[in-house]
């Protein structure tokens, strides 16, 4: 059983993460820390949770009251370095899903986490099902490497191609030696047609109503194709990738950066 | 019961024309007219199939000869248009796959076909699935007006966008008013990312190897996605719609033109 | 321009439908009729849509007082048919999304809209992709008659297959002659691998957490393959249908049930 | 640069393999070995690709005159043990992809293979894309448990579900904790609509005219889901494999079984 404490329960990623520790018979949600309602019940405040569990404003207070292995932070960027730091004073394994940490926050960070064995993650995205995806991929291409990528989006996405296509398409010129695709002579009779290029690969943008967040990678060989595809709808896809991290965190020593670090 | 004459039993398509019309308990082969073996049966030859079928040289002959409903003519288009006459002077119903008829040839076999109250079918291609895809998307862009096109070719085509789809993106333009799609503030990062543009709509080319020929079309609303997509795979592909020919010819008067005049 | 009133505006159906009538240029939403709030604005409700459109609970006051073509009733089945008889009243043309009409409900309503020469619509589901999947299906029957659906939902979905994938199936074996699928001697190492048989055809019943409410139907024939697919997330997958019934009723003299019948 | 020698050469597998090592700069075809033509060369051959490459009936004799690094075999099982003893008394590397081998003989192979210090491979089905799909399922399932197969093959195939999916089904149990899916209370209105279990998975079995061989795994979790999916065309799908393995096997030494053992 893993005593978890969770920061930030009433954002988006927050009510998830409260629900995926509920749902999880390995993990027991021990308090949660807000900015409100400190020494109230999240079972007595409007919009939360029907669950008898404590809130608290300090965190500090927190770890003093409650027994915590794991602290999993969906706050802020900035109060979620001084959530680790709080964490590392008690023992508790911090897991933090905010961005904006600068490379000397990370260095210093992994240096208290080392010196006090202790594991620590830092996720700028929780969605397994696209580091899987990134992960195969590059593994496919070693034996298939002829490879495009179809993204689809709903149509308010202003960037195209999207980052998740392009860390892709990134991810498989590590291991990939370029190569230009298609025929030598092949000619847009529309322009465009054949799709943004990216090393010798190409990469297409679909965005249209109704549409979420999908990802296709398409591996053609001869006589056969290989086609791997995430669909991501809501926040509560992230759930698997926090599971995950509290449980890793509490076989590492030191702090990874990275939910690609921890999948294998 | 429809008697079946194929000219052409030794190219591609006439390969699986002879093998679809034996398949058929509708149909009856009752000969072929081919450039050789004029005399022999089918089985005699090697490389024919094991039917015992006459082969004829000479048109006129092989209708005066055996019963005779309808032509199915797959050979060159110089010989077309002669086939097509000599099957109207014995009052057979032609089915011809082959292309180059010019205007004025169409405009003389149609005024034939009507003084003779005979059907007649000339297509450019029997592909039926192609055909209904078409179909399909000018009904669905009267109610779903967002549409982008992913076609997928192996990696020997020369010209993107497939001829296939602009025309399914013409037949779509026909019924829906031109829109700009996607978000106005909407940026390539890497050029080519969205697309070519045909009157709004974004048509997108995929070329690998494996692949054979495939065509989606998207359409996306609020909440919603409907998706088409057709997979050729080889010329057997044609024989659904050559099948249709042989049956919608019969209850003709006249010319018509394109498989999809009589799709519905 | 049509004038609209809107009947049950904060359900979820309705919500979606004030969203989608302010956003088409060609409705322009007078009023709502809802169970409060009589008198007030709907910019003045928290939890309603920033609008300066009038509230009213009675339904007869509210056609003396605004300009009104086409009411669409999103309330319960209950009140649907009472709120009929008023629009009837004032000449107003109504579209009805509720079921639970009885058959002598439906024939009476269809005399005073013929009577009247008003047009009406009931439709107990406006999920026009929906809609067109099941009449592209029949279409496509006739011509490859080899079938097979696969649904996919939820995993909280009891029942299997889902109502619209037998719904399908009965519409496609109203046009395809009966017939035996697959290899006459084939044989499940596995029971229930092959699916549910539907008068010869397969369905297929996915349940997984993370879907929605999805469709296919695959369609093989020698060398190629189609696929028509739906996939729908959120009751804003109703509002083209809406839509489309607010200005088919406009030209309507009389009653249509079901939105199939005025797709084409 | 890697000389390879080709038995086999006029077989489905073989022909393919000609081209590939052609195509391949890395591989250099020295001579191919046949049950007839005798000191013939390839393009004086009808049937035989237009390259100058010698025929020999003999193996010895042919490792005696050409150089040669690995030798592919794709003849049959009978001969395919003979061929491997005969590579390896010239210092040659077996790539054999013949069925047939008994417990007795892999073990005799192998201790033969580590004495020369000589790398070989056997390999049931070169497949690389299926390989790789169910190795990436494996390593999918630890993170999203829940799980559906779909494989579509024509109608022609005899068995449900395919020995590929029940592998598939089975590697996953391997590193999964067996666990029901779906709703606890689901019922099937149509039997067989939820497909054949499997530790809890369900597999489902599409047969149709028009398709080839193509298999889905689809993972569901909260929010999301990931489906890999491949599709095999012809016996050119498996060069991919072959050419992995010829590589392979110049830095193995000992004999592996299986491909899936040197993909990672």
């Amino acid at each position: 059983m893993i005593n978890i404490v969770i920061a930030g329960p009433r954002g988006n990623m927050g009510r998830e993460a409260v629900k995926m520790v509920e749902r999880e018979t390995e993990f027991k949600l021990q308090a949660v820390v807000d900015r409100r309602n400190n020494g109230l019940n999240m079972k007595d405040v409007e919009g939360m949770e029907e669950l008898d569990v404590p809130i608290f404003e300090d965190m500090s207070e927190c770890f003093q009251q409650v027994a915590c292995d794991v602290l999993v932070d969906l706050t802020s960027p900035e109060t979620g370095k001084k959530h680790m730091l709080t964490a590392f004073d008690y023992g508790v394994r911090p897991v933090v899903g905010t961005t904006g940490f600068t490379d000397d926050d990370i260095k210093e960070l992994s240096e208290i986490a080392k010196e006090k064995e202790l594991g620590a993650l830092i996720a700028p995205n929780f969605a397994i099902g696209a580091v899987l995806l990134m992960k195969f991929s590059q593994m496919a291409a070693k034996y298939l490497s002829d490879i495009e990528i179809i993204e689809q989006h709903h149509d308010r996405k202003l960037d195209a191609p999207s980052g998740t296509a392009v860390k892709t398409a990134q991810m498989i010129s590590d291991v990939r030696e370029p190569k230009k695709q298609g025929h030598p002579d092949e000619k847009e009779q529309l322009s465009g047609a054949r799709g943004a290029e990216y090393e010798g690969m190409r990469i297409h943008s679909v965005r249209l109503p109704g549409l979420v967040a999908h990802q296709e990678v398409i591996f053609g060989g001869e006589g056969q194709s290989l086609k791997l595809r995430h669909d991501s709808f809501n926040r509560a896809s992230f759930m698997p990738g926090v599971k995950l991290a509290c449980e890793t965190v509490m076989n590492l020593s030191g702090l990874v950066y990275g939910l690609d670090q921890i999948v294998d």
